[in-house]
């Protein structure tokens, strides 16, 4: 075992390590005494629907998997399940103990496609939070300032902007760090955004006396479709792990070309060499760029997927999108009778409402057997007609 | 009942009354349908000796006790007894269960020197605070913006002088206000500084849908000894419940001629009206502002003991101090042969180390049989002698 070529790949795609060398150090205790060591790290339990963006550290921990890690895969169930007794929060919905339980299930489908079950623990903090009596929440309280919390990027913002901050806000943070100390974790990973959150393990566990103070690993932030922001779900930038495989094949071909690079780093397992070499023949002309963004298409789809499912992703969005065919599948709708065209659209679903219909007519965007049509008041007489809405969109109607 | 003497005489000497028309009920309440009402005051049991300072709020409860006020003396063991698991809060001094019920016992035997033990509750709030798991105390912590709690004023001078504030001082006036929660209480009592708090606990009490809001009382604070702080232990300016007739009777006496109205104001059951005759009169010079001294320094000593024990008081302050005369009673204490008059001084407990001892020798306060001593080389052979330092400290001493 090449441990520096290890420790190299560890470091690919990441944002900082703290502690790096005690690191090094675990992953060298495996290989030579068989030793594991227990990275954790937190989901919110509210969002199950987890996307490209949460891959990125999930990839790590698989690959930290390889080489001794138990990941600690913790669902934050205690605080999602506290009420507002003033309800005047409207930041935090609560969960009931069923919902938490489903999601946890949601959770659990989705990150054994990135990770290894045999080596992964699903764990819940209410656990030992809902044992903690108050006395314990004032003592945990006791540990941390207030000037301190509000260092935090988001507190110093809302403060300085005069947007009220809950107390019971300043008590998340303590009981994540307090996390660690029930879990006894080596390392803890997240994004770059919760660096300050990390930190509190390591501050906790020192408080606490766990006799460790986990490492701590950041990753750098996925950059979503539209190229600018981070990827999530409230912005609709993102691709889920659940999509579609065709979507998902699609939605990795629209992204930017410099974006493209930035995901090689993020999200393909081609090493870094590999990665440079591309890039190198792209910058050279040697392989075009779309080409390059194909690889990574394939790459991905086949991941939460297939080989063959990743393949036929591909057949299918070059027969729609590069030789302008139809697509393969299509839905059917029937009507009896003559029909206004703006009300065939929406009765196709291809457009949420009548005015919304006219809009992609006059915008031009609107087809009938690929054939362009301007004319919003057209009647459609009984017949088999193809609609089309843009590129993507389409739906077959017959008339009888 | 002239109720509306009563609602005159009840707003004497007060600071700020929040919510005056409910109180107004209340009494007119008592005395119409014989409905008792609730008045809550707060005390830290980590320091149980009471001074003057405390019974201006006390006095005003007794007061209330005589017109339908059951007092809850609420005794805040619950924060006193958690710790800090950093080490770092030197603010807090962490009490066992037993210092805490000894504290209380204290307490006790000292209010009930102003209270009517039968119309007051003794409380503890580790009764409810120690059932209040974790998520309990979020909820409460959710109900209170950071902001806001910033806008206490110690909080407020600390976080601008930037000296820590642990976070866990933020969850003690939440608790404090949630007391009122679990007491049912209809008023709350304190000190002038201490309305943020008492506010808290209406706040609670509407989030809680305790179906009442606690009016409100508090109290001016008394100026001490020296006339210009806050009557305080740590200061050395206070007159402590349980002190000595003599020494509480010299006491009152020192205070200056100003300072003398307000505590009159503030610590006499004389009626507003009798203060301002009496002071009309000392101010035309019919009563000498002595007498007016001696009046209330009589009805305070008489207030902790007896009438004749304050007159007692009154006798042997005039013998020593008016009269230049020895007190009847003085602390004795011999040796064996020669010895260094700084020792004697020590050793007769006149002064605490040998250089303070010197100090007062060499400043001229210091007498032998009521002569002025200046030699601090003096050797004191066999014999019998008074030694006295300033006016009032006095031991006898037999050198054999």
């Amino acid at each position: 075992m090449d441990l520096n070529s290890v420790f190299t790949e560890l470091k690919k795609g990441i944002a900082e390590i703290i502690d790096e060398d005690k690191i090094k150090d675990m992953i060298r205790n495996f290989y030579e005494k068989g030793e594991n060591f227990y990275v954790k790290i937190g989901m919110d339990p509210t969002a199950p629907d987890l996307h490209l963006g949460h891959t990125v550290t999930l990839q790590k921990m698989a690959f930290l998997q390889k080489h001794g890690a138990i990941i600690q895969f913790l669902i934050g169930d205690f605080t999602a399940r506290i009420g507002d007794p003033s309800g005047k929060s409207e930041t935090r919905k609560m969960l009931s103990k069923d919902e938490v339980l489903k999601n946890a299930k949601t959770y659990e489908e989705q990150v054994f496609k990135v990770l290894d079950p045999a080596k992964t623990k699903i764990m819940f903090n209410s656990a030992w939070d809902e044992k903690l009596k108050a006395s314990d929440m004032i003592a945990i309280a006791s540990t941390y300032n207030v000037a301190r919390m509000l260092e935090r990027d988001d507190f110093e913002k809302r403060f300085k902007n005069e947007t009220p901050i809950s107390i019971s806000e300043f008590l998340y943070p303590l009981l994540q760090g307090y996390d660690s100390v029930e879990m006894k974790c080596d390392i803890e990973m997240g994004g770059n955004d919760q660096k300050f959150n990390l930190l509190m393990g390591r501050h906790m566990q020192r408080v606490y006396g766990v006799g460790k103070e986990q490492a701590i690993i950041t990753m750098p932030l996925l950059v979503g479709l539209d190229g600018v922001n981070k990827m999530s779900k409230s912005l609709n930038n993102y691709i889920g792990v659940t999509e579609e495989p065709n979507s998902m094949y699609a939605k990795v071909l629209s992204i930017s070309d410099d974006l493209m690079w930035d995901w090689y780093e993020l999200l393909s397992e081609k090493s870094l060499e590999e990665i440079s070499e591309l890039k190198k023949s792209v910058e050279s002309g040697k392989i075009h760029p779309k080409a390059a963004k194909e690889n990574l298409a394939l790459e991905i789809t086949k991941r939460f997927y297939d080989e063959q499912t990743a393949k036929n992703a591909k057949a299918e969005f070059d027969t729609v999108f590069s030789e302008h065919a139809l697509p393969s599948n299509m839905d059917e709708f029937s009507v009896d009778g003559e029909i206004w065209v703006v009300e065939a659209i929406v009765k196709c679903g291809l457009a949420s409402s009548n005015s919304q219909a006219r809009r992609h007519i006059n915008a031009n965007a609107f087809s009938i057997n690929q054939e362009k049509v301007n004319d919003d008041q057209l009647k459609l007489g009984s017949g088999s007609y193809i609609l089309q809405i843009g590129k993507r969109k389409f739906a077959k109607l017959n008339v009888k």
